[in-house]
């Protein structure tokens, strides 16, 4: 048995988010612990994204080297860590990748979605899994500067300091390129969803939070094109909360997107 | 300001159910909890459906007999509670009653409804919102069996014991009335309605119960005309749990149903 490439979802609410920490109340110390109880030894996992606390994963990836001993047959794994892990975190899959394989650096595309709700009141049910915005917004002039963020650009407005980026920052750090995004409305949901190859730190929540203030406002189409057409050391000024936002999905050029074919669940 | 009744909403995960216990975890000790900050007075109240621990409510409503110094017009007494619950539990809406108005014993109809989630994993979304039944059912048996329920019925079999009921237990006390039940498939969800003018304790859960045993073939639709046609002292054997109960709404002739026209809110 040599590397295994997991698919997890999760929500985000109970947890510190995925990378672990001294507590230990974090998805990635809750399924280092599920793994170790399966195969009697530890074992570090490795994730595509390090959710920050209170973000959720419908698809979210880890690879982990369980031990040679170890004789869990693929189809069982989920199940194995299932049965170890609280209902808020789920395996959806497992499948065997290659020794060099790494689940975020081999990663060629992600996308998240954020979760917006436009009802006077918030669903119980929907508590701490949107972002209640009942107020005044300018939809379509959201969705119109949601358009400028589409392309190649250098994001470096739209990121946060995780604390540990190479010093001095290297050439081109900042440059990403998102070529798929889309605002849409269902029911008194307003969804924002980002497809791209990759992601700097806390950036969908930034740009989330420049369309907010352009729904309410506060920032124009001039100043968001300053922001990302000319980057300055000007950061963009607002961070939407982690409550709505969702990694949906992490591709790599030798597998299908998660779940292909029938759900294996829904909701 | 006299008597008043409310509609809320909550998630029941979170609560030790709707009636008022010594902790102080139930959805009643923190609704009196909220009501007492905003009137500045203790303030009891009363629910039409006294929800066990885990069951959820879209539509439960409550009176309560604000003192006459409070001032706080109906359309504010929303957001004068919600600002004072936690996110878990939301007042939708308050109107004035009159004094002999009871929300329990004036209501004339009440909807529960019952979530089954049939795919092969639950979300981590759905969790402590669903009864996960992913194997084998016969859904058609169980909607030919839900249709026996329709109409007038002694339900014994499928009432559990309270504990405060009266005793000798009345003539009449088991016979209720379902006019409108369904069973339906949404996506991988499994969902049962009933409406009906009242329920007994557990009913609900019990004939879901009943129908699951249906489904897989325990029981046959003779076994369940002994039940619920000639009633000996024989209960219905399985009570379905508590995490896929909503009670949606109550009935009043006074009122029109819970939210209507544009709804306030969804998920």
């Amino acid at each position: 048995m040599s590397r295994i490439l997991f698919t997890c979802a999760y929500d985000g609410a109970p947890w510190q988010g995925w990378q672990s920490q001294p507590g230990g109340r974090t998805v990635q110390d809750v399924l280092e612990k599920a793994l170790e109880a399966a195969v009697h030894a530890p074992c570090r996992i490795h994730a595509a994204g390090r959710t920050d606390a209170g973000v959720h994963a419908r698809g979210q990836r880890f690879h982990a080297d369980p031990p040679g001993t170890c004789r869990i047959p693929l189809n069982r794994w989920p199940g194995a860590l299932n049965a170890r892990l609280p209902s808020s975190i789920r395996v959806l899959e497992a499948r065997s990748v290659p020794d060099g394989f790494h689940a975020r650096f081999s990663a060629t595309g992600k996308t998240y979605r954020y979760r917006m709700e436009r009802t006077p009141l918030l669903s119980p049910f929907l508590a701490g899994r949107a972002w209640h915005l009942p107020g005044e917004l300018d939809e379509a002039g959201m969705g119109r500067a949601l358009a400028l963020f589409c392309g190649m650009h250098d994001f470096r407005a739209f990121a946060a300091r995780r604390g540990n980026e190479p010093a001095p920052v290297p050439e081109g750090f900042f440059i990403r390129s998102l070529d798929r995004v889309s605002l849409e409305r269902e029911g008194g949901s307003l969804y924002v969803t980002l497809h791209g190859t990759g992601f700097l730190y806390k950036m969908v929540r930034l740009i989330v939070g420049a369309l907010y203030h352009i729904g309410r406002g506060r920032l124009d189409e001039r100043g968001l094109h300053r922001l990302l057409r000319a980057p300055s050391g000007e950061k963009s000024p607002y961070c939407a909360p982690a409550c709505g936002l969702y990694l949906e999905s992490v591709e790599y050029p030798e597998f299908p997107p998660v779940n292909p074919g029938v759900p294996r669940m829904s909701g």
